[in-house]
């Protein structure tokens, strides 16, 4: 395997295990941060603390305050960035932009104002081409790919041979495996919006419903994310892949999920102000469930578990009462709901 | 809602829970058991300690010894015992069934020997016509259904007339949600398939492989469970429902599944006879391994984990190695492996 330059932006805690994973495979990794702090650190001490305590970084990572430094030579370009700083990160990447490169997302979320996917933004900033652009997605908690524990993501692109490059980088024998996917809408779709039933399962668990009322919750979600994501043009299969149930089991089973936990605090009556100046990092299921309630709305699709949950986020509704809401539906049959 | 009796067997864990249920619904509720001391301890004391330790059981319920006693005038028969139990349970009920009874049955596995599943052996039996005979199953811990947690388990039936009348029996608007489908054969496969993937599940937390291993193993067990259902007969959206998706939730990621326990044992590196030893209860996940093994082998169908999980479990391979193995197979695209 011949060693390629990756330039990462920017080193929160999956985009930090991702470098690793990268560095792991030999290949030359330079992340790009604001911070000229946190570059510092990882350059010197081979730690990023704030995001991935306790993790001892591959010394091959190098980090760098400026952007063409970053990109200069570069063979790929990998951004795992919240959803709302997307925009921002790609308008400064621009000018050093090749039309021999390809990008790499593991963003998760909608642009608020336009609703559009994360490739789309990039698309629109890069003018790139939709064929140099992938999403990695999956059930991949940071901190366990840091402790090499086996894990499986999905990368999806339209064109089939970015996905296969981008597979090669990533791949690797020991500890992460990838499988590729055709399907770009599904995969980001899927991955948006399986935080929003996160912070429904989280909210489940803070109100201490159980496992029961929790596997139905995810289990309906699903059902109502594949309705919505197959009105936007997913193929229906990808939810039911990594990016769909597999990243919904760990994300609404797994106490490192920010967006379970945010879940929680609600369920057990913290404020909602309160809960995400204790979350310290960005909650992108709150922000998703805004759009996909105007996106269900404009495709004309049922969500009923997204509707309680807006409510609860931006209405004020008591969240037991909202529970309470779901399992007063109209009895019904099961096939007839589901639409993979 | 009019006042229905219904015969129950056996006085297991989900069966005393099931019977719970029906009598909070005011039916009257008769729950046959071999044992006279368990009989006196339900009717006298109204605790199954056993089985459901610590709950304390609706006082309408009443136990009995005799099969005549339990079935006479019923309006519907509610059976909850081991699968390898169900061809004798059925068997002496056979003189007691009337046509106009119907069957509800919670029962997930095979039959060891003739591989039926489990509405064949009853119909088999009793010769009651399949449209007599529906199925009960979802993500619902006995323990939980006790405590009135919020539970939704899905009723099918060949005949929806069936699947409608059980779904009045056993629905009610504090904690009990039941939707219907007429898919017989993919929520039994799904029920008791999905007990090999808990059994994994299991396994890889024995290892200490992680959330994301787990959620790995997860989604690509459903797809083999897809793949295998719908060569089966099954409608593999059945599959992303309660029986299917659901089950899988709750039945891997809760301490309370038999499976789950059974399996994390065993990834620990206890020997499976101390294992079994230790359960005290039946594991159907390794029943079921087996009878998955035959099964994948005559349809033709690709089960990798469930081949690996059988090698473990009955040829001596070391769990690590089989775990090793599931990572390393070749760089796939997703959606070519998975059949909904």
């Amino acid at each position: 395997m011949s060693v390629k330059k990756v330039a990462v932006f920017v080193a929160g805690s999956w985009g930090t295990a991702l470098c690793q994973v990268l560095a792991d495979n030999q290949h030359e990794v330079v992340v790009w941060t604001r911070s000229e702090q946190q570059a510092v650190e990882i350059n010197e001490r081979h730690t990023n603390e704030k995001y991935l305590p306790n993790a001892v970084l591959n010394p091959a990572i190098r980090a760098t305050t400026s952007v063409e430094d970053a990109m200069k030579g570069a063979y790929a370009c990998l951004i795992v960035a919240p959803s709302a700083a997307l925009r921002a990160v790609a308008a400064q990447m621009k000018q050093y932009w090749h039309s021999d490169m390809f990008i790499v997302h593991a963003v998760k979320g909608f642009e608020t104002e336009t609703l559009a996917r994360m490739s789309e933004v990039l698309n629109d900033e890069l003018q790139c081409g939709e064929e140099r652009i992938a999403v990695l997605s999956g059930p991949s908690h940071a901190e366990e790919v840091i402790s090499q524990c086996p894990t499986t993501v999905v990368i999806a692109s339209a064109s089939l041979e970015t996905a296969a490059k981008a597979q090669d980088l990533f791949m690797n024998d020991s500890y992460f495996r990838v499988y590729t996917n055709s399907d770009v809408v599904g995969v980001e779709l899927a991955g948006a919006l399986k935080n929003i039933i996160a912070l429904g399962a989280g909210l489940s668990d803070g109100l201490k419903f159980g496992d029961n009322g929790k596997a139905a919750l995810i289990t309906r979600g699903l059902a109502e994310i594949v309705r919505l994501g197959t009105a936007m043009g997913a193929n229906p299969l990808t939810f039911a892949g990594l990016a769909g149930v597999g990243d919904l089991v760990v994300t609404c089973t797994s106490q490192h999920s920010r967006n379970w936990r945010a879940g929680s605090m609600i369920g057990q009556g913290m404020p909602i102000d309160e809960v995400l100046k204790q979350m310290g990092m960005v909650v992108e299921g709150i922000r998703t469930t805004k759009a996909a309630h105007i996106l269900a709305e404009k495709h004309d699709v049922q969500m009923p578990i997204t509707e309680q949950l807006y409510r609860v986020l931006f209405e004020q509704l008591d969240p037991k009462t909202a529970v309470e809401k779901l399992m007063g539906r109209v009895r019904k049959n099961e096939i007839e709901d589901i639409s993979f």
